[in-house]
């Protein structure tokens, strides 16, 4: 066992403070990594928080994680330390069910993937901890290649954000000559603009006020949409080959599926509290889709970090102590970051 | 032009009752056929009562026609005096469209197609009046061939509930191996049962009452679910390939959902009046997918009689002479059908 150190929320109500945990000693088939950065992603609030219930504590969060190897069992070949690697939403998984052999281990049929933290692992029923911490022993099969001309802190949100976005815009097959929306620009929508406009689409941001426009432009959108402005969403009525939707407040899903063509296809990817309302006729009066999509799996992963070392994309990001996480959760629920905070976990020493 | 008899709505609350009106001389273009039979839709009932607003009085309802042509127009040689065809839910489009020139007139973006009653002819802007009628003229282009071993009035319900039931089976590619499920056992329902189980599928289908158990069985599906059994609905929850909904109710999509595997892909069909609530982790979840289709193109409504001809599919019908299409409609209102009422035209004479 390794001690290490992280900041841990002790139960619901308390902020996150200093923690100190162990780890396992490295297996044959496990990386032991330092961390390096991890990303905050507003699920890490949720599940401090007890929002969703079942939540284990003390819970170190944290699953956008980059670091270092520092040691390997013997059986791992692909990785060596020294290596710049990542972890994301999952660390293990049945490995045997129809979607773990399809390579989608986040719809493990198993009982789901063991994630990252708040979770328990799947042998001992051992507390999962997470990324807000100095160092963290993973089984190769969930560890990440992290190309070399990837910024470390700016790849952190790649491994929830980044592959949230990016697995229905590839699974879709988003290409060149389409027109995409974007619905919300945050975490998962800054990342869903960089992704469609290199995968080649006409990208443009839907959001619902307008002080967004010129980062939405920034960030590589052709077009910005106010949604709140009828007039703008009636002139682009069935248009659009597909929209990704990341909001996870209530909004009215019939607004945007208008805007899809024939045929057009809608996924939502933010999960909003209570159902939403669906209007049938709004999908059958011209054959719309819409479908949800859940982080991505490891294979995947893997291809989008590789599409990004090669298109040159990485999350905008402010990178804070550790000592701010409470401070960068306060701002993360009043909307005020852009787009990530990524910790840098040299804080903790 | 030539005077027709008919049975029309005059205002929005009377009875059907006899009514004479003109149908133009065939043009070029141009099938004249008398009507042997009509289905009657529950849209019929929906329109001739002026509940989705903006009908067109007096309205000569039916859409689900079956004829024999006695006239046509000098550039027509796909159809001659004697043959057999059927005319559905529409009688022209633009034409120049996407969708028109994809075979998929029902979505026209020219306004829509012109559809059979209660629609407004493109040039002329003249009222259209379907199939309660002895005799119609239609455009060849929007005229089916009906093969010769279809029963014509059980082929009749093939033009509306059958077309809208092929067209997803068909578009979303249901085969042998896959599980679907068929939502509602009504005239569209029971024709899903028959398709689903021409194309090879384990049919399945999910009524709120036990009471359908028995014909849904003799229609051809493997199983029967009463939909209002939690048991049995939990018990067959990530199973299915493709779930059809026929139900035009107020119900739970999200009961439905989750029968779907990950990848699974339900399509609505029915139009509730009232918005549906949409849980959306219900489709994150497992990337489920969820999409509406409307009637279907000519080409593949040709295409599905000629499915209907080699697998001797036509609907479970009750033929009724036209002095009784009021009771008709009571009794559809009751859910008293099994499952389509069918005039016979003979009883206009």
């Amino acid at each position: 066992m390794t001690t290490v150190r992280g900041y841990a929320a002790q139960d619901a109500r308390t902020p996150l403070a200093p923690f100190q945990f162990e780890r396992r000693e490295p297996g044959v088939d496990d990386v032991e990594l330092d961390i390096l950065y991890c990303g905050v992603c507003h699920s890490d609030i949720h599940q401090a928080r007890d929002e969703w219930g079942g939540s284990i504590f003390p819970m170190v969060p944290g699953h956008e994680i980059i670091g270092r190897v520092t040691r390997v069992g013997a059986n791992v070949t692909r990785f060596k330390a020294g290596d710049s690697v990542g972890v994301g939403c999952m660390v293990d998984s049945c490995r045997a069910c129809t979607s773990c052999k399809d390579g989608l281990e986040q719809y493990c049929e198993q009982g789901g993937p063991t994630v990252t933290y708040n979770g328990r692992e799947r042998a001992s029923q051992q507390p999962t901890f997470g990324g807000y911490s100095s160092a963290m022993v993973v089984d190769q099969a969930f560890v990440l290649r992290v190309p070399d001309n990837l910024d470390p802190a700016r790849a952190a949100p790649l491994l929830c954000a980044g592959i949230t976005t990016w697995s229905p815009l590839h699974h879709w097959n988003v290409r060149e000559g389409q027109r995409v929306g974007i619905v919300g620009l945050g975490g998962l929508g800054h990342m869903g603009v960089k992704f469609a406009r290199a995968l080649g689409a006409h990208v443009v941001v839907l959001s619902h006020s307008e002080n967004k426009r010129q980062d939405a432009l920034r960030l590589g959108a052709h077009e910005f949409v106010v949604s709140s402005d009828t007039g703008q969403m009636k002139a682009r009525e069935n248009t659009f080959d597909f929209i990704l939707d990341t909001v996870s407040a209530q909004h009215d899903l019939n607004a945007y599926l208008r805007l899809l063509r024939r045929d057009g296809q809608m996924v939502l990817v933010g999960v909003p509290e209570k159902p939403l309302e669906l209007g049938a006729f709004t999908l059958i009066g011209t054959r719309r889709k819409l479908a949800g999509s859940m982080i991505g799996g490891i294979r995947e992963t893997q291809e989008m970090l590789d599409f990004c070392a090669q298109h040159e994309v990485v999350s905008d990001v402010e990178v804070i102590p550790i000592q701010q996480v409470n401070d960068a959760y306060t701002r993360i629920l009043r909307g005020d970051v852009k787009y990530r905070f990524v910790i840098d976990m040299k804080s903790l020493k």
